[in-house]
């Protein structure tokens, strides 16, 4: 068959894409490699609008069942090709292929690890990747910050609105940040950068207790916020020619069309600014309403 | 006090903006008309990602609960003016006056309404505002649009892919729709165009049955879309000097920036083109982020 749209990733665009499609009587499937994205992962969610508090597994789950509720199939596989010889053809890790009218890439961000012991084991448990969604779990606690762009210094910011003490551990001889954001640092009473370190392991019991510093040190810490950076996946509709800017995310307009004609992309791989589930969630609606658009114009 | 953020407007947007604020430390305080917004007269939502059916009374108070858990105070008042002497001054009906350093205009959009009697008694028994929302639910009825626009006209569309007819009932001789858009109604064999022809009333028990056409004739429907056209509630940043587009929507930028400092805006009062409540949601926490930057500048 020829699907109206297929749909690659499974977090909260590629989900909410279904469930939109879905609606929109559009004939979908979506391919995760990675079935409730990188949400799942997270222990605790409290800015997800009428949830309080709900961990990222349940908030997945219950996305899942409204997809599963509404039959768009949901394929754990990978997909390795895209092709548009004249509709996509998708070929997959499984040896499957499909062929599709309409893609919708939610393939998300690789957040960009430190690579360190103790890391993968404590995710969650006072490793965090991000400010938004975990600073406030931190209050009163002392919590490290590993980065040194504008980007991780507004999130040490961040974090020390709950925090005793932020602690910003950069591996170079001064932050990057842009000069307003240094200013507000440096007025910042309970934020203290600690430059050319870097941390080598993460130790800790049930939680986070402290870090070893390449200097040898052992600094005792309650949480790790590690922020630097991440590769959005788009490197199989880079081939496709779809346009990326310089941090390699898929431009796209505010109806989440690409430039490529039946292309379209949402959530953290695209040039979104304020990365953010509901943010995701709002550009695959979006994504889905142009796919159906898409459709309506063929059939003319 | 002076408040961080103040946040005008109790639907998706303004309780979404509030949650962030508060996760983000601001001191905020919303002041809603309709506590709620539009969102809570609707009676079944199916399309809120993880909510495979909810009542709009039900999500609505989940987010009120999630604001209310976080200390956000939500005052059921009106805001009668704004000024900008330095700090936004607001005042209110009820004879308050705030002072904040920066708003959340989250005001929403006044739907047009036929003024016919029967559509307020049906509203959510038969008679609805939104396709993308309700069309699922007259799946093999027959139901009546009411309106000539292009953006009608796909909602017929939308609805036509459910329903068993669709007719498109317009007070012209011809539909304002796109040359493609018609010609895919031309292309679809259940939906009918009825020209020339105005609603006068809409009649039923429990749910909607028939309407009265203004020549006389009473004309057998199961629901009724009123799809007029909306006017967004922006008269008070108008004055204020916000820039509106020709249908008077805030042009705001990916931040929810508008043209005036420390103004942001977010949800269906905005120039977004896609009006739903994810989307809403997504703006205001945009909103809610470009205040606390905003803050952060200000205070170094």
């Amino acid at each position: 068959m020829v699907y109206d749209t297929l749909i690659i990733g499974g977090g909260p665009a590629g989900l909410t894409a279904a469930i939109y499609a879905s609606r929109f009587k559009l004939s979908a499937i979506v391919i995760a490699k990675d079935r409730g994205g990188l949400l799942q992962l997270v222990h605790k969610i409290e800015n997800w609008p009428g949830e309080k508090s709900i961990s990222g597994i349940d908030l997945m789950n219950k996305m899942i069942d409204h997809v599963k509720h509404f039959d768009v199939p949901v394929e754990d596989d990978e997909v390795v090709s895209i092709e548009k010889p004249e509709n996509f053809i998708v070929k997959t890790k499984q040896g499957k292929e499909y062929e599709a009218k309409t893609i919708i890439v939610a393939t998300g961000t690789q957040r960009r690890k430190l690579g360190v012991p103790g890391e993968k084991e404590f995710f969650g448990r006072g490793v965090s990747y991000c400010a938004t969604c975990d600073a406030p779990f931190f209050k009163d606690k002392n919590v490290g910050v590993v980065g040194g762009s504008d980007a991780s210094a507004v999130e040490a910011l961040m974090i020390a609105e709950h925090a005793k003490k932020v602690y910003i551990i950069y591996r170079k001889a001064e932050i990057r940040a842009e000069p307003i954001t240094k200013e507000k640092i440096a007025n910042t009473k309970n934020i203290e950068i600690i430059t050319n370190t870097n941390v080598t392991e993460i130790k800790g019991d049930k939680m986070v207790t402290s870090v070893m510093f390449d200097n040898g040190k052992e600094f005792p810490l309650d949480g790790l916020f590690i922020e630097i950076g991440g590769t959005p996946i788009s490197m199989l509709v880079e081939k496709l020619g779809a346009k990326l800017n310089e941090k390699g995310e898929i431009i796209t307009d505010d109806s989440s069309k690409t430039n490529i004609n039946g292309l379209f992309a949402a959530g953290d791989v695209t040039d979104c600014t304020y990365k953010q589930a509901i943010v995701a969630s709002a550009e695959a609606a979006m994504a889905a309403f142009s796919a159906f658009k898409f459709k309506m114009e063929q059939k003319s």
